[in-house]
């Protein structure tokens, strides 16, 4: 068995534990929270809930740790910090800090003779290993990465900063014309704007201007103005029943050729996700295995999903993957 | 720069000619084969065909060999051979064997310290990658190959032995209708005839019985009896001009669910091939050069498309491919 830690307890935390359930050789120890961890709600009865400050005296009682905080005020210091102390593994999902990022938590593992596995969920992720493996393979040709449909979590916190919006829920949407084109093979050039549009759901608080509103979302730079966006006024109730959930996915398409241009060859990778957090929170599982396994092996310091032979990520052997799967 | 051997020069053989020219980082050195090396048509000018009984000769002149002979008559014996005196790859596709091949591989390479990569085309290959990271992040699922629309080379060969017919051509073709429902998630049981059907393109001898040749094709075991079959009689010369090419395609898709099944989460992989053996050339040139990369790193032995580090396939540096594709 995998003993895992979990740090942080919000939506990707919920969907790591879940994920667990789901994985016969992992079973999750401890539970880390910067909360008061006797005020926890939902916590399965099997699993302790402890204090972030504590968390060094699990040295030698968790095999890794999969860190569930954000990518902007959490993992930046705690990778650094945990991995000189734990396995460790993350969503990092900042683009363009990770170099520096993994710089670091590769000289902090590498101190600590741990194995930290960065950027494991799904964009960050296997979408990275899919544009990588096809590039590879399809070197002259295009990479075409959609989201959606989906809750963007940045986009609907952008709305719920407006004056007069009591809660606001955002999905991005890929432009079907735009994915049509791409499976053409015809390589178009697309602006961010002509790739996906935004739709909105707001409840706004009593008596607000809802043009004043919908303006704001529109013009908002960045988020919403160079995409058509549509603005949806609804009762806080019908947002709380419908648009609750968490669902999400996305497709990488690369329309690469061979034979000098002349035959098409298209590569595309799809996900259609009922729950964004626990899929994310499956991924992370998978690679917390790897990270377990790879520290056994002795290979310690920071890795990203292009750095770990794939049969890491499954509870079977290597023998049985090879003879069922191949 | 990669120097790459090429054994045998099929229409696999040259496939991987026509991927070598579109990497930047790799060059074919000499083309092994066991045909009179003078004779070879279509063989570009700068490279050398050689006769396979002076492979030996090569050693320390090329950095890998690319084995294109089938699965069948060729890679038993070839792939061991080679791999004592030459890092190797190939796409030896017997599922049943893989595991007798492998070990029979293994051993060659760990004797001759070099390294090699076997079953590395699209299936197996990218699409056993798939099933395994699929299977992998969602082991509470369901994972279902469909092959084509394209041409299977076993059913056309199989009805070209058939009296009365000249040439034949066999389309392997998904059902729709299983593909829908496997997106659903609502995991069907599908037997072979359910999943697949085959359209057969038949050009047959003067004066031969048009329903027997129908008959007999239909009604042949494990190739056709169990499947919905189309015979479509033509002249020999629409066979040639419309049913010459090798497009080809496929999918994996691997339905899955979290939280105890109530959320169901759908990974999906497909390709639309212009040229089968164009792109298998592609795929087996990119895992060409993780086995260069390996064996300089001094790792050998016998290896999988399941044992590499992805970053190997690619000819750009792992820091420039974290950076701009993590």
């Amino acid at each position: 068995m995998i003993r895992v830690g979990i740090v942080g307890y919000g939506n990707i935390g919920k969907g790591v534990l879940s994920a667990i359930r789901e994985s016969e050789d992992c079973e999750a120890v401890a539970l880390f929270t910067r909360r008061n961890p006797e005020h926890l709600e939902d916590l399965p009865p099997n699993i302790k809930a402890v204090s972030f400050s504590e968390i060094e005296r699990y040295k030698g009682k968790v095999d890794v740790l999969i860190l569930c905080g954000g990518s902007k005020n959490d993992l930046p210091h705690q990778g650094p910090q945990i991995a000189e102390m734990f396995s460790i593994i993350d969503s990092f999902d900042t683009h363009a800090a990770i170099p520096e990022y993994l710089s670091k938590v590769n000289e902090a593992a590498k101190k600590g003779g741990s194995t930290a596995i960065i950027s494991s969920g799904w964009d960050p992720g296997l979408f990275s290993m899919m544009r990588l493996i096809s590039q590879s393979v399809l070197p002259n040709g295009l990479t075409y990465t959609f989201w959606g449909r989906g809750v963007s979590q940045g986009h609907s916190d952008a709305i719920r900063t407006i004056d007069g919006v009591e809660h606001g829920v955002q999905y991005t949407v890929p432009m079907d014309s735009a994915v049509e084109a791409v499976r053409l093979g015809i390589n178009p050039e697309l602006a961010p704007g002509e790739k996906h549009k935004r739709v909105c759901y707001v409840a706004p608080k009593e008596g607000a201007d809802l043009d004043k509103i919908a303006a704001e979302i529109k013009n908002m730079p960045n988020y919403f103005a160079d995409y058509d966006t549509t603005v949806n006024f609804v009762p806080i109730e019908e947002l709380a029943e419908k648009h609750s959930k968490m669902p999400h996915g996305g497709r990488v398409i690369h329309s690469g050729a061979t034979a000098l241009g002349r035959n098409k060859q298209l590569i595309e990778f799809s996900l259609n996700l009922d729950s964004n957090p626990e899929f994310t929170g499956s991924i992370m599982v998978a690679f917390a295995r790897a990270a377990a396994r790879m520290s056994r092996d002795g290979k310690s310091g920071g890795f990203t999903p292009f750095d770990i032979p794939i049969y890491y990520l499954s509870p079977r052997k290597r023998e049985d993957l090879i003879k069922d799967l191949l």
